[in-house]
């Protein structure tokens, strides 16, 4: 059976585990938990009724592929997560299974084989929003998760992760002693279909997207500006030191550095998410004498984050100077960007012209498992797949023609694949 | 005995009424309450073994004079008050009552007699922090007190302001009514001397200044920034609805116009007070969708005012538009610059001069009993004494020659008044 022709599978793949793991608002698949174990005993018996093979990982996660491809010395990979988040959307993370195991079914059905065989992955606990934690099943495979993160309760039923991924069959002694759970030189490329939870393809009308990236970032989560706190009558200007000026200052100066580091062509995104006057003082009539906010800048490149991360603490000493207040910074965060494989973009890009849809390269702002095999040296590239209203809510909204083009790119990248 | 002679009864009567009402940390002197009474009691008893006649008026406030000048057709008055905020200062108010009866002093020991007689007025209730409103003890006066205010209730004792009136000795229903209970005919020139509450008089090394009005202010408690929360990692910045960043836009629009127009020799002070993102669902990682902010702005023009919140409102139009965010305001509230009168400040200008004090004419921010004898049509003037470290707090540090110098003053300006 041709790829197009795999729609109502599709269809039916996707209504079935919605109906499995439908919570009343959205659908929920717990890491190392129930919905996400509802949703691999159901891909355990959809591939056994289409004669694909199907195997756990020492780290409870499901390899599917056609009879003797685990045998392959050389394979590639195609994966993403079935979990999600609390109340969450149908498609993140679930489409990349789909997309996989229709390819499979396809070869099955007789399509042209691929030079390298497949195999379709199935991550579990790659959502943070459990155990604050992400990228647990295809982390442990990299020694990524370690005794202390183990130790981390699941936000609803306070069970520890250990217990949670031992009652799912991960060998959890491995994973605690961070042993590599992979045989990375088998696996030759990675590649993986995602919808975008931005904003960015619907606005341009793109039902493809190759990623260019995954943004790294750099972070404060708590920012002090203090000023001086005083009557706000009776103090001129020239006598001020407002926190709250100061710290709209920097914002307008990031702002500005910001809008020209992306007419010089810089991938950057910067956020302000919490910022708040000190609720224990501050009053109408009051100059704020402090101002507390979160800092939150992220890129494709190192360099970028680390460039213009200098760039903020210079502009903080310039508003020191010129308005006499003080920022206290706490410990910096830094998260490396992973880099997609240049080739494999470039295998990607030709797969989407092939299929004739319009397409762009894009960063992506989210994390996802890619990364972990971008930056364990595995060859890895990205297909987003047009969302609207966002991820990690119910609103998900992917059209499945979308979907199917998405598929058959990711078909002719495999094909492409020697 | 002379002005200067009177230093140490000047002393007495500050450090005598500080042990009174000293609360282990500052003063406290509770609006028509106990520190308040104890205050009204001392000053009672100093009156009489001066010598000098003392009434209360029908708001309960005390009226000091000469004998037979409760007689007289034409008075000039003198006055402050002399409640405090919890915790407060020992100058704030109380300085300006002092001032008044050592000039009494003087007067009965033989100075130079006043065309016009004096009569010293302590007034209660000046302050908003026990009953949330201010002006309780002169505005009573001027009809200015309601029956809804009446039924305001002290913030400690939960006691309605018209109990505490009451008891005081007020008369409620005539302050219910809303009767005028002052002959303002008779009262042809109101002079009040306080510390100043700001930093400018220390900054610019001036014992004394004339106060040349008192500011007025528009208000806004809440006015709501609906941007578009979205994931911080995902949403370039050309989909961004960021509503921190078109705060912090209008913050330094708004910087730029305070700024510009001070240099063209505006009075204004701008203070944005209270800031915030939404609590219940700003976090590191999100774009804020909604920040929450109060703004304020203070002139002795209400034109000045009316115009700057109409550029505000303004530069709030424009950042919408090149933001795509929405400002939500709440009502708007007002309250009336004062006029202070221009013959006034000249008589106390050389006043100051006499007294070779340097001096200067600086706007009050704060608000004073002055203001409502200013705009009852009552010829008003203020003389601001240096004071360190703010006011209602109990650190301010008014240093006594300062006083002396301004009790100089005011002597001075009583003497050139017919």
């Amino acid at each position: 059976m041709s790829l197009p022709g795999l729609r109502p599978m599709a269809e039916k793949l996707f209504s079935d585990v919605r109906e499995l793991t439908f919570d009343g608002v959205g659908v929920t698949r717990q890491s190392y938990g129930r919905g996400e174990s509802d949703t691999a005993d159901y891909l355990r018996a959809f591939a056994a009724s289409e004669g694909l093979e199907v195997r756990a990982d020492r780290a409870a996660n499901l390899v599917f592929g056609l009879p003797q491809t685990a045998t392959a010395s050389a394979v590639t990979w195609c994966g993403s997560h079935i979990d999600s988040v609390p109340q969450g959307g149908n498609f993140d993370g679930y489409a990349g299974v789909v997309a996989g195991l229709l390819c499979l079914i396809a070869q099955k059905a007789g399509g042209t084989p691929y030079a390298r065989p497949l195999e379709v992955v199935a991550f579990r606990g790659e959502e943070s929003a459990w155990f604050g934690k992400a990228y647990m099943g295809s982390g442990a495979l990299f020694g990524k998760v370690s005794e202390s993160d183990l130790a981390l309760k699941q936000r609803s039923t306070g069970e520890s992760m250990e217990a949670c991924m031992r009652r799912c069959g991960a060998d959890v002694e491995a994973i605690r002693a961070q042993q590599p759970l992979l045989d990375k030189a088998r696996i030759k490329a990675y590649l993986e279909l995602h919808i975008e939870q931005g904003p960015v393809m619907v606005a341009r009308q793109l039902p493809l997207a190759v990623v260019s990236g995954i943004r790294g970032n750099v972070r404060h989560n708590r920012v002090v500006c203090h000023g001086d706190a005083q009557h706000s009558g009776v103090v001129p200007r020239w006598l001020r030191h407002d926190a709250m000026f100061a710290v709209a200052d920097l914002i307008m100066r990031i702002d500005e550095h910001w809008r020209v580091l992306l007419e010089r062509g810089t991938d950057l995104v910067v956020t302000t998410g919490i910022v708040s006057t000190d609720p224990a003082e501050h009053s109408i009539s009051r100059i704020p004498g402090q101002v507390s906010f979160s800092l939150e800048a992220r890129s494709k490149s190192t360099d970028t984050l680390e460039a213009f991360y200098q760039l903020v603490r210079a502009e903080c000493g310039s508003i020191e100077r010129e308005r006499g207040v003080r920022f206290e910074f706490d410990r910096r965060l830094l998260s490396d960007p992973a880099t997609m494989d240049e080739k494999l973009c470039g295998v990607l890009s030709e797969a989407c012209a092939a299929q004739e849809a319009a397409f762009e390269l894009i960063p992506s702002g989210a994390g996802h498992d890619a990364s972990l095999f971008a930056n364990a040296g595995i060859p890895s590239g990205m297909l987003f797949v047009r969302n609207q209203n966002g991820s990690h809510n119910p609103h998900e909204a992917m059209d499945i023609e979308d979907f199917m083009l998405g598929v058959g790119a990711m078909d002719a990248a495999f094909a492409r694949l020697k």
